[in-house]
């Protein structure tokens, strides 16, 4: 299974609701042009744009799961655009927060469009993702359902915004421990992707407990997902993710593999004083990463949430081939590359 | 009836409502701090701060409203706090994109922690504001009022955003019709108004074609409650605003006096090409809009909107006495000072 044969399955229906959704975004002045370029639609001038942005991942997992949970996954399609709307939502402010350049090869809408434009475009985004979730009521679906979703999604984006502050502080922070570093990327990353597992189960079936599981498998998936990036942002191949060699280093920050470092070694404790890194500092620094087995420590700790996440797979007696492609899909995320 | 006895009367239980949803936003390294400090209720270090900060106008339209379309504003709570965390986030992004550095006399987020943390409280609050609403489900209220208020806070988050964006690029546009402005007062400001009555009539009642006819009141308050802002722009005294005289003057804003102006002045028009004015340019302007009458035709305009919500008023048969304050509260927003 690759990730392709599931944009197959379900991706004209997901980018059809999508597209639904974005319409309701009046295009006035190019209004609703920010939002279809941050979605990879269009070109800045409002003509088609046709290269593939971005994995869907979140709403994948969405429709897997109402399909694994033994629900028909069409019934999910309001929630797994929600998800991949907030998803955007959060890039849109995340870039101009970390004043990126650019995403997926193309200027970032802060960089297009300006700041004061970039941010409202992410609130409308945050909108229209509250707009997909409601589309749920078009279906028919138990109205106490449908409120569990919602009640669900509003606290998956306060926990957003907990682990974005962190994020943040933490940039400030000369010492971060591993346990507020956990919890940073389960609100910043993890959460979303649990959410979007539980939301999956719950709305296909209404089954609270079981989609509270679906939750624990999500859960551990996202934090082995975070963990995975932090370790290509360090010794990703640049040909293969896009971004430069080392760019976690050279931004200094503070990710996983920096942390269990800086736990090991006084060397780059003291490196990590400085306000700035030069190109040796970033040779020094991976040099003292590959001397205390910063690398290995890390991938350990990927495959231990992601044991974690399997083992929740386990514990459900899940829809079949659905079940078996969401184990497939959990897998691809284990060790990738890019 | 003064908006401090309404305040009084529903300021505690309104107070205690959002207090109880805010508290959901964990206080980590400062997070919680920020919002509070937003919502005017503690010092940057997280101290109490006991002065008034803002009028509370839409939650007392909320609660006022539920009342006066007979039934217990106790049962609107939940959506009064939403309205006005909904405002409070809107202020907290609109001051960045605006570059204000004050508000209600003291620094504006952004000002205090910074932009990347000011768009992140802004969007905790946005999310907080969806807490509170679900709150509706705490009270027993059927599932399906629930869901009709849901979807209408929904679709008025887009239409603010939308809003927004006109107010943004008519930054940039030379001529800008008196339509396209009343568009964008309407997503920008009158909106919210609008919503904060029919949300209050809906929770209250259930009857969804009662709650539109409360819309209609709101949106046309809202609306003449935005030209009444343009006016203490140009006007207002700085003593009783708390701002510069002619402040919208200096700021070139093409508010609804100057667009009336721009109709009826080539002298304005030719003044308005400038990029920056002097001093001397903004009493040329004052003097231009006072020759050509701009003050007394938009003064017809809020007083032409202020009629319309005060007709729709009077096709409603409202309890009493919620239904005369209801109108009273209006007449305070009408001619108001600050």
């Amino acid at each position: 299974m690759t990730i392709n044969r599931l944009l197959q399955r379900f991706g004209p229906a997901l980018d059809e609701t999508m597209r639904a959704v974005v319409a309701r975004a009046a295009d006035e002045r190019g209004f609703r042009t920010m939002i279809e370029y941050a979605l990879g639609w269009v070109e800045t001038d409002g003509t088609p744009y046709r290269q593939a942005t971005g994995k869907r991942i979140r709403p994948l997992i969405v429709l897997l799961c109402a399909e694994a949970s033994g629900g028909d996954w069409r019934t999910a399609l309001p929630a797994a655009a929600a998800v991949e709307l907030l998803h955007n939502f959060s890039l849109i402010h995340d870039d101009i927060q970390d004043a990126s350049p650019t995403r997926h090869g193309r200027p970032t809408v802060w960089k297009v469009w300006g700041t004061a434009n970039a941010i409202n475009a992410g609130d409308a985004m945050f909108s229209l993702a509250y707009c997909a979730l409601a589309r749920l009521s078009d279906d028919g679906l138990p109205e106490a359902r449908i409120l569990k979703a919602w009640h669900l999604f509003n606290t998956t984006n306060l926990e957003l915004t907990r682990g974005q502050h962190l994020d943040m502080a933490f940039e400030s922070t000369q010492s971060v421990d591993k346990d507020a570093y956990l919890s940073m990327i389960t609100g910043k990353s993890a959460a979303l992707i649990a959410a979007s597992a539980q939301l999956g189960a719950l709305v296909a079936t209404g089954d609270v407990t079981l989609s509270e599981k679906f939750h624990d498998f999500g859960l551990n998936v996202g934090i082995a997902f975070q963990i995975r990036d932090d370790i290509l942002g360090i010794w990703g191949e640049p040909d293969v993710t896009g971004k430069s060699a080392a760019i976690d280093i050279l931004a200094r920050k503070k990710s996983l593999p920096v942390l269990i470092g800086l736990e090991r070694s006084a060397t780059l404790t003291q490196t990590y004083r400085k306000s700035a890194f030069t190109s040796d500092d970033v040779e020094g620094v991976l040099r003292e990463l590959e001397a205390v087995d910063a690398r290995s420590a890390t991938e350990a700790m990927e495959a231990a949430y992601f044991g974690r996440a399997i083992a929740a797979l386990q514990t459900l007696d899940l829809a079949r081939p659905s079940g078996t492609e969401l184990s497939e899909l959990a897998h691809l995320l284990l060790g990738r590359s890019a």
